[in-house]
Order: structure tokens, then C-alpha cells, then sequence
């Protein structure tokens, strides 16, 4: 895969230039030639029961397919548009921060796929997904 | 498919129970044998650019899965822990209030299928997606 | 959903150019402003059982995939390459001949969905899905 | 991930009982912890152009919810139904031997994941994807 274009401070500035990643308070933990990792605290707006255990399923799948773009982003140097989605729930995502890593699979042509597996804060994979983005400068 | 065994105000009470679904300020406007109808107010916290002029992608995903699943606790009484989910986008939603349909594809088994549709103000279509959820007391 | 740009017999013409639409016998039956109905016989290699009493899952997904295609080869007068395809199944497809309903989503972008549904011969649904096609002359 | 509970000849015995993996001639190469690895050879019937130059992507489909299938077999003793599969298709595979790569993702649920990579002779990556499969005597 191709070197990453941008480093760390760069890609915070593309993910906080989103409203709704301000409000998830999305953190770019690292990054290199794999791919990324993002964080995000918990929230009680986030829970998906009355007592405020257990993490949206909602909030996992943006983050799948926020992590899985700013995969991409750390490539390319923009984010781009979600053609298609698919994320699997392995298990509930217990309050408590969460974590993320994403990866490109191929990046060759005009539409790109990359990889993104979610982790609850004791390191367990509670999601993961793969999304396919739109690169209109692409081959 | 089979009959709904509870009523929107009773549904719209299994929606508000979800902390996330009361900051998206999810509506039941509406609901019959062929599936539900729900919508959600625009705020400045769900924009995916900084000009605050389109949604997230994150929440049009996280508004598929909640109205599929909101279609089967019409014909179950309760929702359903989501298997996977897979959504596409069609064009940029613009901001404004988003309305979206749900439909159960079939509930005879212990994985039930739901689709969903989401349309922006204007009423054009932005994403659709397909849902599968786990019914532990199916067949 | 635009109109059709050809006839049912030219793309008969289309499916027939690939040999493994030949081995698998598939009969263009109808097409309109809504979508096309292909058909497939039964024989014995697809079968999925020692018996051979039901259909294999991947001559399921094969059909969904060569459907959805096709359907918008109808609206554009050529199949495109598959960027992903999602496939659920209903119900186990018991031998005999399987026919295919395909129609197109969304043509407005360089990518493309369409929808396919494949039913039994006693007219039940056994499988359904979607696929995203990569048209490289559009917009 | 589980231990294997039956040897490469005894997944071989598996594979072979269906008439399509006989008509595709399907050969278990290797088995691991990690998962498993099957091929397949070449033959005109799956080509999907004219001058069978190229595999039919109904084909590559195919074989991913079957190598991922298999993976699931090593671990449990037996193939299981396919609930949903997801395939992304990463360039044209031109005609040659196919080997698939497939591992369990997590199979502690009565609903198991598991992914499968295929690669054309030349050992590009053609295809990938992720199945759903229903373990009824799953938890």
C-alpha cells in the first residue's frame, strides 16, 4: 500500500473539520504505513438502553465508516465520499471508551475499499466492517 | 407478512427508551402492515462539513439500522439486536428534517431481514439499507 | 428510472456472450420500464446436497449478481464490472427452476445500484440482494 | 479461535458431497489454526467473456461463501447455511487456478462470521469478502 501523504496533526485537522465528529470527539491516536487508529470517549448520549450500559449500534457503524475513511484520508489526503457500507456486530459495546483501526485494501482505482474493526476499552472487537468510498480522481 | 402487535405511541415508546434516540429526536409519524415510518429533526451536531449544509454519513447508517430494526418491534413488540448491516448511499443529504421507511423482508426465522429507506425534506432518496437481526426466541 | 435502451432479445444476445450465463442456461423472459425477469433451469451440478434436493448458495448469489446486472444492461445497452455485491438468503431453494427479478436503484452516477430477487419455482423468495456497478462513462 | 476438529481428508470428505464443489473441483490445499486454504482450476465453462480470457465474478462469489464456509467446517465439524454474504471485487481475475483463503472471525454466537480472500495464479487478490452464517446448535 502507498505511503501515507499527511501525518497525525494533519489528519485531526480533516476529522475535526466535522461537526458530528466534534460532537463524537474523535481522536487520531496513530498512524503509519498499516493504517490508522482513532478514539472516542463515552457518552450518555450514546447509549442505546434506559440504564446507559451499552453503546448504539448507530454510534459503531459511524465510527466503522469514519475510521475506514480517514484509512483512506491518511493515503490520499482527503476523505471521501461512502458509496457502500457493511459492518457486523460481534458483541455488545459495553460505556467506556472506544477504539478503532482502519485499513485500505486497495486503493488502485477510482473506488476504494478499506477495513475498519472496532475495540470496547478491555480490547475486545465488539464491531467491524468494510466500506467502499468514491474517488473521483482516481484511474 | 404478519399483522403489527403494538401501535405507534407504543412504538414511539420502545424508540425514546434509547438515549441516542432521544438526541436525534426520533418521531414515529406512522405505521401499517407494509412497515414504519419515522423522522428526525436536523441539528448542527449531525453535519459532516463545516459549513454545516449536509448530514453525516453516520447518521444517515445509524437512522437505516434504527428504522429497520423499529420495523420489526411493530410486528415483534420489541427490537432486535443487529447482525450486520449494509447501507448505500445515493446522494448528499442536505439539511433538513429526514424521513425514513422500514420493512420487514421476512420474520420467520431467528434472523430477520428489514430494509430501509431514507429521504431528505425534499423527499429524494439519500440512502437505503438492509439490516439483519437476531430473534433469540425464532424457530 | 430511465427507459430501456434495448430489447429483450438483445439482451438475450448480451447474457448469451458469456459461457458461464451458457453453462448456466439463463433465458431472458421479460423486461420493462421496471426491470428484467431472467430464468435458469435445474440440473444436477449446482446442486448443493448428496441428494441433490436443493440449489446451491452460490449459484444463488451468481443469479442475484448476473440479474441485477442485467437489469441495468437493459437501461444502458452493456453489463459493468461488480464493485460489491450483498446477498441474504430466505429459505433453502429446493431443485427446480429459479427465476430472477432485477431493477435498477439508482443510475445517476458513476456507480451504480440495482436490486435483484430470486424466487423458487413455486414462487417463493429464496434469496435477495444488491449489487454496485462501476459505469467508467458516467458522470 | 477454537482448535480444528477434523483434519484436511476429513474437510475434503465435507467439500465433495456437494455437486457443485464436485462440477467446480474444489481441492482443500491446506488447514491451520489460522484457517484454511482451498483452489480450484480453470476450465472455459466459468469464463465470463467471449473469449474466456477472464472468470465470471458469479464464480469468485461463489467461492468466497464457500471458502468461508469451510473455515467454519474446520472448526465445527460441518458447513452451515449461509444467512448473508458480502463480496468486493478488486480486479478482473483472468482464467488460471483460483486459491482461496478463509478464517472464522469469531464464532461464539449462534450467528458466525468468517471472511475468505481469493487470489488468481499469479497471487493478486481478485476478490474478498464476509459471510454470515446460522449455527443453530450455537448458543
Amino acid at each position: 500500500m502507498n505511503a501515507n501523504v499527511i501525518d497525525a496533526s494533519a489528519l485531526q485537522g480533516i476529522v475535526t473539520l466535522a461537526p458530528f465528529h466534534r460532537w463524537l470527539g474523535i481522536v487520531v491516536d496513530r498512524m503509519d504505513e498499516e493504517g490508522v487508529e482513532l478514539s472516542m470517549p463515552w457518552r450518555e448520549d450514546i447509549a442505546s438502553d434506559s440504564e446507559a450500559q451499552s453503546i448504539h449500534g448507530g454510534i459503531l457503524i459511524a465510527l466503522v465508516d469514519l475510521v475506514a475513511d480517514q484509512a483512506i484520508a491518511a493515503k490520499l489526503g482527503r476523505a471521501l465520499p461512502t458509496v457502500d457500507l457493511r459492518t457486523d456486530f460481534h458483541r455488545p459495546a459495553p460505556r467506556g471508551r472506544l477504539r478503532g483501526r482502519g485499513s485500505v485494501v486497495q486503493a488502485e482505482r477510482s473506488v476504494i475499499t478499506a477495513d475498519a474493526w472496532i475495540y470496547d476499552e478491555g480490547g475486545a472487537l465488539v464491531a467491524s466492517g468494510r466500506g467502499v468510498y468514491f474517488n473521483r480522481q482516481g484511474a
